[in-house]
């Protein structure tokens, strides 16, 4: 962008109290919303024009959801709500003492500061790791992994030795939470369903997804039973589940673990963990466990008056359940995302705050079709019903009602046709693998 | 890719005539189509895994349809078809000599050849327009015109100087065929439905559309009344029409024009014509006009016995009432596609070829809503009945049950709600403008 335009971000002064809101995640998006109707001026400021619904990338990886199905553009979304502002940057720095964040379209002054910028994927310091695993973090991570694991295949077609056909038609993904194992379900259902008719050509046994957990099992959040059944979906699904595994080293070609043991994969898919995304300015004094910033009851930084942290990026200590923080899910974010918004307005009003208690309502994952687990506060399920209550769950926490209403399509179409029809890969073959 | 992969193509030899299908656009698909049945090994090969609808590329571009409802996979479409193989390659010259293609993974040897890659945008030499104006050819083209029109928006909001801000408002759109003008009936919408809502800070008043014609009229592929239509209907929706003017030169922000006249605009969208992309290896003295490959009346290439060219890419004198090659369009593509299908079928079982006779449809191009122009052979129409035809045509046209009703679907959603949902950047800031 030219100097002339990133001089400043021309948002007008209102002469109200001013709430900047970093991320429009699940966190951020509650905070904007729950603004609504408060005397203050909102201001969100995110490096994409849209909220993504993340628990559903992985279905876009796997050509199973098209890509617009689970973004919603911010400006829509508040079109209707009065002194909301968006603007599309990056912030580079917090400034605290000056009341200011430093972002890629100028500075921004604030009255109140919620950082909500979640979390990214965590490689835990292997260099060749980050170099050569693919993350699954954004929706442009997932559109390239869905390129990529099309390209597989188109080159798997090509190989003339065994060992390299092989490498490009196994996949090994890492982290056995949610993520991973959603993703080896969504893997193996192409494998069982679309690739053999669409790859004729290739003896569809060949294809390997490996499942690498580093601890003695699956869906470690989870209730065991909840992460016994998972495994054995999956591997009643053709996914070999590989536990107590540690991943040592990637070259892009053979996985090493410290075990010794190797697997052979050109697709690495790591989901292994998160790690915080600290903002410079932000003091490395308030930095807790996997870099989540500490936060008092009222989601407000150790410190600071008014500067809060929510969802991934905060770190709340002192709740007996969650020692080490709520869990790195939408529905604490959500939580405090609407108590803080509740609280700024309670600030404003010079009114005293309230403290966040969370109400844990459980938690889900699905394996493929007819197979979930659910474990809620009321009582846990695995299977059909499970699986029911999993879409129900996610279908009316994606925003917008044509958004709900494509997806739920999307998804009766694939069960009955057992088909997943996004199979495209948007790039040209020199544009490179991706 | 590596050398390792791309020493070779790995197409089993069937033993039968191989029939090698360069590019899957109209014409492509339908002589792959047409050879489902026949003694023959079909071998389709396209840069890109997917069939695009090219004529709704531009609702892509404008936020209107997702990307996914306008591609489909070519191996999901021929997943039934026997003797059928698709490369993702990109063609690099035709050895005739050899009856062989090369390729980016390896050479192809070919019974027979249809060279089917249709037309690229024709910026007629001119350097600095190729360099700063965008085309809209291909599903990346629209993804990136639809992320560069939203940020110009984002862009717009923080200029200081106005005439910068209204560079980023202003669109120029170079072409009045079909594709502009159903491009700048698009972005009439969003200027009228949807970014008043989005961008209340902006004076929605600032953001002018041209449309740029060099000739007198719009249209010019239809009659007399759908130019004066278009042209009356599009004038009512906002956009300025400029007829009988002809750009000189674009340095990404003033185009000038032979006239001397001016217009400032970040954004310059060129539809002003396609020409051919002849392979290395196909003699320059059988291009024709446009650099299309002359052709006989079975589509065989000038001077060849087993190399025919369809479609866009393909000049076929002869007709008296197209001198000059049957129009660049779906329908001549696809007729010709047909034959050439059924004439290598009798080549094969050694009957003589059947001569193609064009079926002219007629043609028809849409403004906005209930606002379309219609040439059929029985009759001529404009306004709401020639908008619903237009609906028909391009929904029985779209591949598949699955996207049909996805657009039908967006459609009706965008009809009733006035909204075009995909307005996302799939992008972030740092990648840069795109």
């Amino acid at each position: 962008m030219e100097k002339l335009v990133s001089a400043q971000t021309r948002i007008a002064d209102l002469g109200k109290p001013r709430v900047v809101v970093i991320g429009g995640g699940f966190g951020g998006l509650e905070v904007a919303k729950g603004l609504k109707g408060v005397k203050a001026q909102t201001v969100l400021v995110d490096k994409f024009n849209h909220h993504c619904f993340q628990p559903l990338l992985y279905q876009v990886a796997t050509s199973g959801l098209e890509t617009n199905s689970i973004v919603f553009p911010f400006r829509k979304r508040f079109a209707d709500q009065e002194d909301f502002f968006f603007r599309l940057a990056e912030v580079t720095r917090v400034v605290p003492e000056d009341n200011v964040i430093e972002t890629s379209i100028g500075s921004i002054r604030y009255d109140y500061l919620v950082i909500a910028n979640g979390a990214t994927t965590n490689f835990y310091g292997m260099q060749d790791v980050t170099q050569n695993a693919l993350p699954m973090k954004t929706i442009i991570d997932s559109i390239k992994l869905r390129n990529i694991i099309i390209r597989n295949f188109e080159n798997a077609l090509l190989a003339e030795d065994a060992d390299v056909m092989n490498s490009f038609m196994d996949f090994v993904i890492v982290g056995g939470g949610p993520t991973g194992v959603e993703l080896a379900g969504a893997l193996s259902e192409l494998k069982n369903h679309v690739f053999p008719k669409d790859y004729p050509e290739l003896e569809i046994g060949h294809m390997d997804i490996h499942l690498i957990e580093a601890t003695p099992r699956l869906l470690n959040g989870m209730s065991e039973v909840a992460g016994r059944k998972a495994k054995e979906y999956l591997e009643r699904m053709g996914v070999q589940v590989h536990l107590d595994m540690a991943v040592e080293s990637y070259d892009g070609h053979t996985v090493r673990f410290k075990s010794g043991a190797e697997l052979k994969s050109r697709t690495l898919i790591w989901a292994a963990g998160v790690t915080g995304q600290p903002i410079a300015g932000i003091q490395p004094e308030v930095l807790g466990r996997g870099r989540r910033i500490l936060v008092d009851e009222f989601n407000l930084v150790k410190g600071y008056s008014n500067i809060f942290a929510v969802g991934d990026a905060a770190l709340m200590e002192g709740d007996p359940k969650f020692p080490n923080g709520h869990p790195q899910m939408a529905p604490p974010a959500m939580q405090q995302g609407r108590l803080v918004a509740k609280n700024i307005a309670r600030l404003i009003a010079k009114k005293t705050l309230i403290p966040f208690r969370y109400k844990d309502q459980g938690s889900m994952a699905t394996v493929g079709r007819n197979k979930a687990v659910v474990d809620l506060k009321a009582f846990k399920t695995q299977g059909v019903i499970a699986w029911f209550i999993w879409m129900f769950v996610h279908l009316i926490s994606i925003i917008g009602f044509r958004n709900k209403f494509f997806v739920l399509l999307s998804w009766l179409w694939s069960y009955f046709s057992y088909d997943k029809s996004n199979r495209i890969i948007i790039a040209r073959p020199k544009d490179g693998v991706q």
